[in-house]
């Protein structure tokens, strides 16, 4: 087993506002983020997909077909978009990073199940400074005991 | 002289739309940038001041006062803002790249004039893909002749 | 239970020298590192906390909030500092990436003890070529097996 | 006048080797560039325009027209070609980054005369480390007198 | 236990190309990656090395002795090199990222084994948008199950 | 006339400290970077060349005679070093990035002077964030008037 990595971009606009708090409490714990007028990012999406090499190919996946696949699941709903008003799949949820992270590996699962391969783990950058790694609904790789 | 650089970087939301037009022109002309519920991008603003040393502490500028100039007047107003809607200086204009730095270079203007050094140019990336470079109102170092 | 990273920098000066060897083998060993006068380093710090993500918020750990530890346990003893002479967690040890990675940890773990998430890995780089990972004192996620 | 700048990337092969010369020589003067199986890079060329903004677009040049000369003057003759078997405008000369720069600066020029703008510089990246800057066959802006 | 990770480079050529396949089916399945020109990366290799601190130096693995195997079993070999037709430990395989990881990790593998550390993963950049990462035939520490 | 530029590293110490001046008068100017237990950087430096292009080899200046006068002239003197302590043409100083840069322009000119190509100038990268550029006591190519 082996894993295949691909970036991609996308530019988009997002506020994080819960609609059951007042004002006063949405600006207190978002701050800046809660702007009504709405901000943006460049986000930047890591897909990683694991499993064995086609001895055909050399190709765990086909990068055309993963870039295919990123592009009708991924930029296509979210590129040059407002994340909390245009993407179907954001609806009712914080758009927050974590947020988008999952919802984007609910997105790709399926097209990414394959006998020789399967969807593996998304990291999904905000900015250079912050990022949120999802390896799914099973949990990740390990985790420190206290 | 020499001259010295430092990087800054908001984000925030904007869209391209010209008012003069209708929906369809907008759309033709702009494409996904004229997405009416806005799109955003990480800006990165490369601010240069060029001037001589001074002896007594080899800085053309003290960057913790260039720092708190790009603080006040490119951050402040436009860090998690809407360009189009929350910036003072961009009322009234295309909310592009080019305006942008333009409208910058105003801004930044006067903050840096100093018997010792002075503004020189600023690079507002939008995308790392692309960017603007403005030298100013009185034109750019060099232009090749056809 | 998803992963959220933020990117931290501090400027540090160090030297590699282990006081119970003489001159020679701390050269013949540590090379250029060993440099009496010092060396130093734009060291660039990971930091990733896991987690279950908040509903109200749609946060695992507010950015606000990491930042503000990730000040007062990493920058502020850190920054423009000598790893050696200054930083209180590093006396009596070789100034490595290794044993920084180790003591920061320590230095975190009790402060990003939360019910909701907790300190996963830290990756530091000391350039941009080199770099060290950390899970904490219960070892590493997997490791391949001779 | 202000500038915009467009990153573009293509992957090809080449090798430094001067048809004059005898074997041992080309080895002497190219080293490794002169394997006779070639080698590749992961080229990046940065585009720059300048001229004046149009008020109805905040354009200096619409950024989906720059991209689109890209690709036929740039992309489509280099990307994963042998930039010395493959590219006509390549032929007979050496398959350095300095030749490539000037080269692609004739295929630019024309595409990119326009009343408003005009091609002002290209910089080629061989790789991370090492670049090539041309304004053109009229020269540089400024140059360091002796 | 900790991990240390360096990260090296090599510019190379290389094609995808099935021999057992007609041209247009090598054609159909690698696209512009079937030049029979060659085309060629700037590839980057993060090599990462786990195992306990060494108490009298603080290092895992002395980053000289690291160096130095990085350049004997990947350097070497690899720079300014053709994949398919320079490289021994390529020889018979297809010239995929995954297929280069893998021997990479066979190369490696035995001059990384110590006492006190092991090979750990790579991680093979052939641009900066694709990249492959190997744990050996062990497999992956994780792996999400349907 | 088309210009080469080559990055290269090195890692330093220094502090900003004026001799002149008392302890207090020294830390409230230059803060932290006064620390009398020195910090340091990751410097990086592009040392770009301009000339005309050999037909022989379509070369301004060959890369590895480039790479070895750097080796010589700032890589020696510099790596691992501290910049007040240890660097025979910093001496008597502020150890700036500014002085550095000018100092480094003084090292380069005469080894760069050749009948086909000369320094053109130089940008010292102290962080990612700040950096200088230099293009000789001559001046720099264009400077906004007021």
């Amino acid at each position: 087993m082996i894993m295949v990595t691909r970036k991609a971009h996308f530019n988009a606009a997002h506020k994080l506002w819960n609609p059951e708090w007042d004002d006063a409490q949405n600006e207190e714990v978002f701050g800046k983020c809660a702007n009504k007028h709405w901000h943006g990012h460049n986000f930047e999406l890591w897909v990683t997909v694991a499993g064995d090499v086609d001895p055909n190919t050399g190709f765990v996946i086909d990068l055309k077909v993963l870039k295919k696949i990123i592009e009708a699941k991924v930029i296509e709903p979210l590129d040059h978009a407002n994340i909390n008003l245009d993407v179907p799949f954001m609806q009712g949820k914080m758009a927050s990073t974590e947020n988008l992270a999952i919802a984007l590996w609910e997105e790709l699962w399926e097209a990414l199940q394959h006998p020789r391969y399967r969807l593996h783990c998304l990291q999904l950058f905000e900015t250079p400074n912050n990022s949120v790694t999802y390896y799914g609904p099973n949990g990740i790789p390990h985790h420190p005991q206290p």
